[in-house]
């Protein structure tokens, strides 16, 4: 497996300007995320305060960024994560689509608001899982219930209903799909809290009780402390010094995830300070 | 005197991001500096990690800044500062040509190469000083030295000159300038060590012995620890938190100055945080 310098997960403006200051060093780039910027700089409307670029609008900005980019070399990979493990001497990052390896990570996930169901987090693992196709394999002749939050979810709920008996589909977004078979779409579900009884994965609702062998629950983003076993955050926001080391030897964080003032210039400023870090950190690893 | 929200020290990356966000929150904003931002933007070659101008030339950067800053009705105060007071309830701020005084202060100031000669800080303020026309008062039928770096010292110089005896004026610049009279212009001296000896200031030169009552020392730039008494560094950094806030309350510092990577996103970013964390405090100091 090829294995990259650095791997960041993130489009916002501080894993974009984390890319391409490790393109300026000569490091090979895995860039993680969306085609389209994220979506808080794409949907913003005038933005008066990013220095060089007076009075941009948000689609306008998101465009400027990418093709910065893109006039580098940057690709972007586009597939979620699921999880980051530390191996020691490299990373490995297993996403939704394929697994990757990287010497160093650098985390510019942006922020959600991410509250977890009552339940959620007590029974990841036993019960809760966020990707689908990871664990599709253990599903065969079981039942699953998915909380999807996009219609990107829809062939994941296809491929998991390829091995498991049935698959309760919850869509949490405005749906438009044709899924069928065995997957029992069920619209405007609201999921109030999870619990574990009697070995099966119970989901409340505002509307009634849902039970089966597991439940995916498919958001747009994992949080940090989900996503990286072990890292230490600091509220909701991972935790980072100066030069936006984490705890973890060999993975930095930049932008929104690392706390207020959630302003683009601020992003992009920390996405350079992680990628100067990480490449510090390349360097000396190779010396010793 | 106008009482300013937010005081600015530098137009560089840093300071001019300072200022635009101070700005949009509708603070009233005092830039001092130079009219070019910082000269280590503009002589720059090609940038390529500035995300959202792509390939631009330190030139052209420095250029889209001042007008981006312009566009929001920021305008810089030709000053240079000579001491920064903390009084509690606001700042004093001693430049070479007015006093102003403002709620905070952001010291975003850059960074010289500049190592004090042996003997200047420990006879600052008895014998050195960094401020011509500050003291000029102090030198009726006295004598002085002064190290210029810079066409723009010359005016000082001259100031002093109008209330001293004798002014030696050493240019450690390429001078073309048409001093005289009781200015005594020496090219090419390379000054070594500064002592005090039977209450004369001594300078120490690669071609022999300057002394006079005192020696003004007209770099572009002060130490930061002799701007702002009291401010506590890390090295030749001025010492902040992810806050960009300093030991001082309702000073910040932001750019260069608070330590590597040197890099113009980096600076702007940390002028954006520095900007919001003076707002919050002005806001909070209001309430209380």
């Amino acid at each position: 497996m090829e294995r990259y310098d650095v791997a960041i997960i993130g489009t916002g403006p501080a894993g974009l300007e984390a890319a391409i200051t490790s393109k300026v060093r000569n490091k090979s780039v895995l860039l993680i995320g969306g085609k389209g910027s994220s979506d808080k700089v794409s949907k913003a409307h005038t933005i008066q305060n990013y220095l060089g670029l007076p009075d941009v609008s948000g689609e306008d900005m998101a465009k400027a960024f990418l093709d910065h980019a893109k006039s580098m070399g940057v690709e972007i990979t586009e597939d979620k994560v699921n999880a980051v493990y530390s191996m020691g001497q490299y990373f490995a990052i297993q996403c939704h689509g394929n697994d990757y390896e990287a010497s160093t990570v650098i985390v510019a996930a942006g922020m959600t608001a991410m509250k977890p169901f009552p339940g959620e987090m007590e029974n990841l693992g036993r019960g809760v899982s966020y990707c689908a196709t990871c664990d599709a394999a253990l599903y065969k002749g079981k039942t699953a219930i998915i909380l999807a939050y996009s219609a990107e979810d829809e062939p994941e709920a296809e491929f998991l209903a390829e091995r498991a008996d049935k698959v309760f589909y919850l869509p949490q977004y405005e749906y438009s799909g044709t899924l069928g078979g065995n997957i029992d779409v069920q619209l405007d579900v609201k999921p109030e809290s999870i619990e574990m009884k009697d070995n099966q994965a119970v989901l409340n609702t505002g509307s009634g009780i849902y039970a089966a062998d597991g439940i995916f629950i498919l958001r747009e983003q994992i949080a940090p402390s989900q996503l990286v076993p072990g890292l230490e955050m600091d509220g909701n926001h991972i935790k980072v010094d100066r030069s936006m080391a984490t705890n973890i030897k060999g993975l930095f964080a930049c932008g929104d995830i690392t706390g207020a003032p959630y302003q683009y210039i601020k992003a992009a400023g920390e996405g350079n300070v992680a990628a100067l870090s990480a490449v510090s950190y390349l360097n000396n690893f190779k010396k010793n």
